[in-house]
């Protein structure tokens, strides 16, 4: 069947079920950041494969709306296929709310599989339909009865981490969230985040692109455990860890029939922003919905000194590989073809030859030239192009190592660069420093810290348009809740910088049809003194890869900016050196040189 | 009558209406942070003459709260008084909700006068005697009746400000303020603060200490507008202009029976912040109250062009006289006696010979040696000592003139300083001065910026205990809203920063019984370059005084530091110097040079 075809099958359903207009999300059943191919279902009825966007489909007309990174992709898998794109954002197009407002008639069926649809979401959706004196049907997946060929919840097998990597046992992770449920009032807990079920069970998977995570859901009761999953996925060794911890397997889909029987005076702790719509509309009426951001949320994010150790040795693994890819380029841009594709190849190359190296931490964003400006760009076989030999090349990638997860942005200078591509490295470069550099009192938060990074930019009348930094999971997903860096405040990233918590630096500029840099570092936020005015905290820089000294405008920086990125590259010469070949550690030592 | 002779009294009109407990605070009705003579019944009902503080009277207790700053003030006040002294923020302390809580019998009675208790507080008293399932009665200002010498309300006359002063009229402040009342939905606007009801009048008058306010009420509907006020205070020509804009002139305290008879179905727009809790509940019951801040409040911090000319002029004048000051102070500490208080008498000598100099913008702040080290120290008689001959004198002082009021803190040096004060002072330098140097996208807010002021002291262990800098009327309420500069974030501080606000920049270290540094300049926001990232902003500090030299350790400041505090000291000599005789013209070149 092509897209016509699955729009025709899909609106016969439509009439045969009286919907009006019918809604496909990009969300799998636990609003993941990326999903398996069994849910690409937005992709399959309407053919475009871009990680972001809403379908809708009426009974004349099917709409598709994305972003700005992917007009031109949609725009060209789109074609002929019948489908409108709307280019969200721009002026004069609808929002899907708005859209499903003016379609929907009086009396109106809109109907979407609530398991897909974020709790929030799915709400202002009833609200549309209710407006209209319509309603919402959410209890059919009517792409799964017209998607023939369509691929099979993931069966890849799950792998356990034991304490010397997590440093705490599932038992006493349960025993915490159970405190923590108690405190909020609760008697039970549904979990439907993929990290969390992961990170209390010690489980790890690979049912998503990317992020090393099991399809599954989790019900926590005070005595005991209730964890949805396909128990093929898992040993008879997990099976009988997980039965001594007093986890009990039920099928994956079991879980919407049965928190429909949860008892009916039950407090039941659930997370509002990390839970789908059907699931919460399975809970009992009668019982008391406590919404809570998951305990596990800050437990994760504070990692303990285990995890902490495991991370770094990543990050000294990782930044062999990409020290030694940077070596790569320098030697080899401009003598052989390297493009913006062949060139993340290699760079997983170098990162498969670490012990312990999983896959790639999430999707890699390379970017020759102006490339470079296009922030979340993506090369695929149409716009891939090879690296400049006068110019910069930004690389913001990662790996999963069964240490942690790593995300690094780098960029790199070849051949002759303009005063302005110095002046916006140097300026970069500055951003960066300046925040991994703050010291800072507990309870201070990312929204607080963030301006030190933009401060340098805004002197130049420059800004970026994304946050500055987001939490980084341990193996899990790159970017995790509930800190970050950004000037805005966001109702879930109130908490504040805590001690253990790992966290991005990457401020970057972006000069439309020029080129682009961004400079990312991890951090660990590590306990200072303590005097009468309170604990202080500051940054550990734990990425460990050369900032290209070819770019920097030594003028425009300060003697202490000096001395902090002469100190800084001290540390990447001493920490990957030993693992490098004398020819490699030679340059090293020149590219990471005092300046 | 002495203090147990009043409490009596009180008690015996308690028992008659039946109350249980009977709350005095220290607000006047429209929550002013100073309040006229008429309105200290806390400080007659127990003697204590502090500025904050509340008393709750029962059948068998009195007890006063107060804080930190008075402890010392509140012991020796109370001796003899039979009043307790409540310690707030001391472990094991109650607040006065707690205490209420636990001394209110069942079916209790409390009594308070509904005017001088703002709207939230209000509803939290009702909270805690609905708890015990009784009831408030805010009908009564029983000190009133005991109250025998009571200083009647304020007779002051009001004063104009032309709109060489403005920059706007009224008819043109009211055609904004309905614009805004439209756009919320309201066709009536209650308004209760004094500095609102000035701005919109463009009078002022000398009812409250310190700040040049009116007191007053506005009641404003979409044609024309009641102003609640003595009208003996006002002149025959300021009574016609008033009549002119539609303004109808109706005795004080004639609005708490007018509302009540406001229509039933009116739409009132009031800032629950900026109320009392007896005019709120005066409001309808039946009418749709839209709880929105005053409108006037974003206008009135907006300064117009006219008003920063003013406060500029303002500025150069107070200027001219904190720097003779300083010159005075420099030439005469150690040789002639000179205290706390007479220091701030000379200093108000100087303001006095400024043209339109009107009184101090607010109670001085001079606090010499470890007197610097008590935030908010006002010296009394008894605490007065001399000026230090070796170590720093700090003076957080201001004057209002016809122009705008002004509020800068200089610490000034003397003899010889130790190292750890020298390193004091020239951190609060760098911190006063790292927050005057941004440059910010338009969206920017105080609680983004804060901790530019903070990182040079969080990078020694040190921190201050409150925000670092307020908003400044233009000739009314030194501390305006509604932006501030501080981490946390507060309800109605989100406001960001814009172009013609004028806000302080007043970094401190307190260093108990050695030393404090504070150094404040007023900051106006002004617009910077537009880019393609939008419109930046940036700070022009526009108070124009020496930071004094003798107290700053140069090593510890960056060239930038160096150049900034050059370019700063080079615009203070600049600014201020055609204004001095000879002599200290030359000294002012000595202590505003490069260093």
């Amino acid at each position: 069947m092509n897209v016509p075809e699955r729009i025709n099958a899909l609106r016969a359903l439509m009439a045969e079920k009286g919907y009006d207009a019918y809604l496909v999300p990009t969300d799998d059943n636990h609003q993941s950041e990326y999903v398996g191919e069994h849910f690409k279902a937005r992709a399959f009825i309407t053919g475009f494969t871009g990680s972001a966007g809403t379908a809708i489909i009426t009974k004349s007309e099917a709409g598709l709306w994305t972003d700005g990174r992917y007009f031109i992709q949609a725009e060209h898998q789109l074609q002929g296929s019948g489908v409108k794109l709307f280019k969200m954002g721009e002026p004069g197009v609808p929002t899907t709310l708005e859209y499903l407002s003016s379609v929907l008639p009086q009396n109106g069926v809109l109907g979407f599989d609530g398991r897909v649809v974020a709790m929030g979401d799915g709400l202002d959706l009833e609200a549309v339909a209710a407006a209209k004196n319509g309603r919402i049907d959410y209890s059919q997946d009517l792409i799964d009865q017209i998607w023939e060929d369509r691929p099979a919840l993931s069966e890849e097998p799950a792998f356990a981490l034991d304490e010397s990597y997590t440093g705490e046992s599932t038992a006493s992770k349960l025993a915490r969230v159970r405190a923590a449920m108690k405190e909020a009032g609760a008697d039970i807990h549904v979990i439907a985040a993929l990290d969390d079920v992961c990170w209390i069970t010690n489980l790890r998977g690979n049912d998503i692109e990317f992020f090393p995570l099991l399809l599954s859901y989790a019900v926590i009761t005070l005595e005991d455990m209730k964890l949805y999953i396909d128990e093929r996925k898992l040993t008879d060794e997990m099976k009988a860890a997980l039965a001594e911890d007093k986890i009990m397997l039920r099928p994956y889909n079991a879980i919407y029939e049965d928190v429909k029987n949860l008892p009916s005076d039950a407090s039941i702790l659930v997370d509002s922003a990390r839970l789908n719509y059907a699931l919460y509309n399975n809970l009992p009426k009668t019982a008391s919905i406590i919404d809570h951001m998951n305990p596990t949320v800050i437990m994760k994010a504070t990692k303990n000194d285990v995890e902490l150790k495991n991370i770094i040795n990543a990050h000294v693994k990782d930044g062999v590989a990409v020290t030694r890819f940077m070596y790569w380029l320098k030697k080899n841009v401009g003598k052989i073809e390297i493009t913006e594709i062949s060139a993340a190849d290699k760079l997983e190359e170098f990162r498969k030859e670490q012990e312990g190296y999983l896959w790639q931490s999430f999707e890699p964003i390379c970017g020759s030239g102006e490339h470079g400006a296009i922030v979340h760009y993506a090369a695929t076989p149409e716009t891939n192009i090879p690296v400049v030999t006068d110019g910069l090349f930004l690389t913001d990638t990662g790996g999963g190592y069964m240490e942690g997860s790593t995300d690094i942005t780098r960029t790199f200078a070849f051949g002759n660069l303009t005063d302005e591509m110095k002046a916006d490295f140097t300026t970069v470069l500055q951003c960066n420093m300046h925040l991994a550099n703050a010291v800072f009192l507990e309870g201070t938060t990312g929204y607080n810290l963030d301006v030190l990074a933009r401060m340098p930019a805004w002197k130049r009348g420059i800004n970026f348009n994304h946050g500055t930094g987001h939490g980084v999971g341990y193996l899990m997903n790159i970017h995790e809740a509930p800190c970050g860096f950004r000037c805005a405040i966001r109702e879930r990233e109130k908490q504040p910088l805590m001690p253990g918590l790992v966290i991005t630096d990457e401020p970057g500029i972006y000069i439309e049809g020029s080129h682009g840099v961004r400079t990312e570092n991890e951090l660990v936020v590590r306990k200072g003194p303590k005097t009468e005015y309170g604990q202080f905290l500051y940054f550990e820089p734990i990425t460990y890869v050369p900032i290209d000294l070819d770019a920097v405008n030594p003028d425009m920086l300060t003697a202490e900016d000096k001395e902090q990125l002469n100190s800084y590259h001290a540390k990447v010469y001493e920490t990957i050196a030993p693992y490098l070949s004398d020819e490699e550690r030679e340059w090293l030592k020149e590219y990471t040189r005092a300046i």
